[in-house]
Order: C-alpha cells, then structure tokens, then sequence
C-alpha cells in the first residue's frame, strides 16, 4: 500500500551536529535543533547549511513577505458544484434511526469550509470535468472527513468542534463511534455509485493510512522525544493524505492523464501538510499576539507538535524541568501556556514552523504545473497561499 | 437503500387482544404477550391462532424433535479455501504502526469460528465459482465483522471477548476504535481488488445497515416495552444483514444469476436470525440447564432480547416489580439472574425464542431451492441445523 508502509520506518534521517537532516516526502530539510541560549533566542543566528540544496528554517531572519491568498475565489467558482454536493450530504446522512441524522447534521452543518469535497471538484473542474459526476465523490470525501472528526472527538475527549459543543457529549460515545461508522460505509456506497474503481481505491486506501496515522499520534504524541520526522509522518497520514486522496480522485473522476492525476495529488498532499502546520502553529498564537479561539487545546494535551519539539530543543536545558512538568506529567497552571507560548515565540518556533508551511505551499504551487492555466487554477493558487496566510 | 429504510417505519403491527401479529420480514409470526399466571406457566395453553396463515410460538406445546446439524462438513469442504482467506488475512492486518497487527491479532486469532467468510467462500462455490477470486471478499467480509466486534466491546465496555480480555482493556478503547476503522479501510482495499462493484456494494450497503442497527439497539435496548418486531429489526441489522451479505456477495463473485443470488441472500438472512436467536437464548441456558461460558451477560447489561421480552409479556404484573428493578433500573443481585433464567423458562420464553429460530433455519434451508444440489448444499443445510441445535 502507499502511504505509512513506505519510508516510515526506518526513518531516513542523519543527525549532524546540531541540526537534524530529514530526507521526507521528496523534501530535504534542515531543522535546527538547538538554538543559541538565553536572550540570544531573540537575534540568534541560524544554523549552518548541511549542504547546499538544503533549506534552513530560521525564520529570525528570514522577512516574511508572503502572498495573502484567499479561499472566497474558489468558493464562488464552486458554488453550483457546492450546491449539488450540499444536497447529496443532507439526503445521505439520513436514516429512520433519528439519532443518525440528528447527531450528523450537528457536526455536518456546523460551518466547516468543506475544504475536501472543494479540492476534489476544483481537481476534476481542472482536469475537465463538464458534467457533475464527481458531485458523489466530493459528498464521500466529506462523509469520510465527517466520521474521522467524530471519532477523533472521542479518543480527544473534545469538548467543542467547529466552534459547538461536541456531538459525543451530547450523544454520548458510543452514538459518536457508530454514527462514524455509520457515515464511513454511505462514504463508501456514494463512491460505488460514482462508480471508478480506482477512486474507490484510491479513497480506501487514504482512510487505512489516516488510521494509521491517528493510531501513530496516540502512542507517540506525548512523546516529548518525538522527531520531526515522525511529526511529519502523522500529520502527512492524518491530514495531508486526505486532501491527495480528494484532489487525486477529482481527477480521476474527470478522466485525467496519469502525469496530471500526479500532479494533483502532489497538490492535494502539499496543502494538506501546510494546512497542518499552519493549524499547529495557530495553537501558540502562529505569528501574531491574537489567540485563535483553540489556541492552547495542543498544549493543555501535552501534544507534540512541530512549534513545541522546536522550542524544547532550541531551548536546551535551561527550560528541560518546565517542559517535562507541562507536557511530560501534563501539570499546568494558568500561567504555563503563556511562558509556552512566549518560548515558542522567542526561539523562532512558531516562525519556522510557517516558514515549513509556507515550503510546502509553494510545493502545491509548484505542482500544478501540468495542469491548465484557468480560473480554476488561479483559485487553487490562492487557496495555498490562503493555507499560509490565514489568521484562524 | 436496502435494508432499516425500508419497513422499519412505520412498523406493520396490529395488537390484537393479547396477541401481536408482526408482518415482518416476510413472515407471519404470532407471539403471545401475555400468558395465564402462576403455576399454569408450567402447562399454560397457548394463544388461538390470530389468522390461518401465522404460525403460533408456543413451545410448551410443541414436541422439540431438531436436526442436530453440524458445521464440520463445510469446514472441511472449505478448508483449502480458507487457507488462502486466513494468509490475507493475516497479511493484510499487517502495518508498521505496532499497535495496529498486535491488536488486530488479538482478536482475529482469538479462535472465532469464521462462519462469515465461511458462507463467502460455500456461497461462491455453490454458484458455480471454479477459481480463488472470492478469496478477498471473504477477508474483506471477516475485517467487517473484526471492526464491528472492536466498536462493539467498547461500546458495551465488554470484558470478554471469545474468551480472552477485550481488546481496549489491554491496549485502551482509542486504540480499539481506530483498529477497527482501520480494518474497515482494509476489507475496502480488498474489496476494491476483488474488482467487483455489485459486491461492494451490498457489503458498502450491509456496513451502513449494521450501524444503525447498533444506534437503534444503543437508543432502544433497556427499553421494557420494546416491541418483538422492533427486536427483530435490530437482530436483523446488526446480525443477519452481514450474514446475508456475505452469502450473497460470494454469489455475485462467482457470477450467479439473479435468483441464484436472491437464494443466497435469503439463506445469509434467514441463518444469521436463527443464529442470533440463539445466541440470545443460550444467555439465559437455552432449552438446558447448562449456562454457556457467557451466559447472563445480557441479563447484567438490560439487555431486552426476545427471551425477556417474552416472559416479561408472559408473567405480567406479577413480576413487573422484578422486571424494572432488574433490567429497567439495573439494580441486581447475585439470585435475579437465576430468577430471571426460571422465568424464562418457566414461561416457555426461552423454548418459543429456540422456536422462532428453528423456523428462521428452516427458511434458510427452503431458500436453496434454486442451487445446485451438492456437497455444498448439504454442508449449508447442516449448517442451518447446527444454527439452531448448538449448545453454545
């Protein structure tokens, strides 16, 4: 199978030094482990180059000028698409069971952007699509969205999703757990309908690898040792694989080349990991003082994110009792997410972190260059850039 | 979609005097809610028949003369077959995440009987199938099952699972949920590779069916009025549907014509009843007085299955105390259960829950009427009969 199987493990990784060299998922990177201590956090020099094609993250003195981006283009495109796809979710999220429907119309329609389902139809749009038969694709791709959230609410303990009450604490777990399920296989039956194999496989084996990343975080995410290249691996399998597997089955559905089928997927894949950074990086307050309405959720679960496994590496063993106490035995008080958030910002974590990001969505860029040069792809253009610049 | 949508609701039912005729799959049934009080439990009459056409459930009366029926003749018939399902099997739990083969084994080689993929493979080969090419159906139809029983156990918190600790107890039900999604992902990727989309699709459409019955059996199952047919509907859902799935999936790979295909279906159907009937007996000792390993499991957790329905209808307000302290507030003592079990088979609820699956098991066995008569055939007959005659 792709994805988890391959280069997971061993982890193709040298460490040199004081940086850690990560050859992964077509990129090499080099991260700074440690950082100069004390006051140098804040004018500190970057490490050293390990080669020549390397990038070095060190975001303290990279200027930051990167295009705004918007997602309102893409939405405006897709709306007639959207429209079909937002009809075929209400009718197949039914059931004579009321709790099915009750419990995933409260996730459904909370407001999520449907980035997912958007990504497959703006892929088939691309790659020439000219009727609507990729509206059941993009409905199962939110379907599979949809059950991974409420399953992810459990095993979190989430108490608020989308800005709601989580919907196992209003249904209980076991409603949350089968409702899932119950939305995995109506996944499954609007893919049959749509009728491509390869799709069909292409989004079965996207939901075995975001198992398997999720089953990856949950034994390894409080691991205060946790690389970054483990890092990447789970947020490439519980979150960026996904939007491959959408982008990629949009344009299998249009009929698309083998070379354009890769090239949206490589799309997909990119934006995913920059929407995944960008998401972890937000949680400490990304590169602004404004707190996002979640922002400390992945502290407070003693979560092993990149901002974090930065800052606990550039700050050495000046502050080893105070990340051991937070995130290793999870005893907080008020004040520790702040001093977190303060070291995450003051040894450039944060700022490496969306510079990682912003790598990533030049790689999605980069990688519609096969593909026709429209709105569509204009709109695609913006949306990663949106995946860095956005606020929230 | 086939399956809780249709007839579901409104229930077909008319409460007639002290009786409740259920049209309901197919099946005219007439069970007596109400039984003459105290000592005539032993030696009660049974209701007058409602129409010419229902069969009346009073084991009381009726002379218990069952096949005793056997599965070894399709086991051994099927062995070479099972020998390539059990390799992908095992080949496909397989990841590099540790978590997910070690789980997964824990279960999967945890002794079941595997009559899932079983009926899989004897479906195929008694529609005519002469290669291997149902071997990863059957898989996919055992990993649906496996995500199921996963789900299940920490839905119900169960501790015991084929006769060793439950999977989450040993490695957490955050695990447990994700392994069985996981698995789910895997029968698809098999099924996928199997190339058919009919098989998909029933088994897509037998996923969905089976979580909702599960939702319905979460919202309704401490219910003390829950009607029969609402209980059948349930067992139907989470039971019988996978049951006829599987048979009729098999059917499909090995290219049988629309009756044939029909037939195997009504037979999954029909023996997947028998089997939970069953089994729903044999918690409280069955027709015997042996108590399986299991035995008053559903008892503990408030369970309202046929057998207590049924001798909550027959023992009326003489025992309603017991009845909702027992099961409608779960407050328990060492003697209920023995008083409940007495109950039960005084009232002959546990003899007329046996009789509803011996004609469940005589349906399946009418349902092969269009197959070929062979070895097969005979190996699905006893089967049928075993359903019924086990004693655990």
């Amino acid at each position: 199978m792709r994805g988890l199987a391959q280069g997971y493990a061993p982890v193709q990784q040298s460490i040199l030094g004081n940086v850690v060299t990560v050859s992964h998922l077509g990129l090499a990177l080099v991260l700074p482990l440690t950082y100069p201590a004390g006051d140098a956090f804040r004018n500190g020099a970057g490490p050293e180059l390990e080669d020549e094609g390397a990038r070095v993250l060190d975001a303290v003195n990279t200027a930051v000028t990167r295009p705004a981006g918007s997602v309102d283009g893409l939405v405006e495109l897709a709306s007639a698409d959207m429209a079909g796809v937002n009809a075929l979710i209400a009718a197949r999220m039914q059931s004579p069971v009321a709790v099915i429907p009750a419990l995933a119309d409260h996730l459904i329609n909370a407001g999520g952007k449907r980035l997912r389902p958007l990504l497959t139809l703006a892929s088939a749009r691309l790659a020439g699509a000219t009727d609507d038969s990729c509206h059941k694709l993009a409905a199962a791709v939110e379907f599979i969205h949809t059950a991974t959230l409420l399953h992810d609410d459990v095993i979190d303990s989430s108490q608020l999703r989308r800005g709601k009450v989580a919907a196992h604490l209003i249904w209980g777990a076991p409603s949350s757990v089968l409702v899932g399920d119950y939305l995995f296989a109506r996944a499954f039956e609007l893919m049959v309908e749509a009728g491509s194999l390869v799709a069909l496989d292409i989004l079965a084996k996207a939901s075995g690898v975001i198992s398997e990343g999720e089953v990856l975080q949950l034994t390894r995410a409080h691991d205060l040792n946790l690389s970054q290249d483990v890092y990447l691996e789970i947020i490439r399998a519980k979150t960026a694989e996904l939007f491959a597997a959408a982008a990629e089955a949009g344009a299998v559905c249009a009929g698309a080349s083998e070379d354009r089928r890769r090239a949206m997927r490589s799309y997909g894949l990119n934006l995913g990991l920059a929407f995944q950074l960008v998401d972890d990086a937000l949680d400490y307050g990304g590169a602004t003082e404004d707190l996002g309405k979640n922002a400390g959720d992945d502290f407070r679960e003693g979560k092993a994110t990149l901002p974090l496994l930065l800052a606990i590496a550039r700050t050495g063993e000046a502050e080893t009792a105070f990340w051991e106490r937070t995130i290793g035995r999870r005893e907080q008080t008020d004040a520790d997410f702040r001093r977190a958030r303060d070291l995450i910002a003051q040894t450039g974590a944060a700022a490496s972190t969306l510079d990682l990001a912003a790598d990533f969505a030049r790689e999605a860029k980069a990688a519609l260059g096969p593909m026709d040069a429209n709105g569509w792809r204009t709109a695609l253009v913006d949306l990663a850039d949106f995946a860095v610049s956005r606020r929230a």
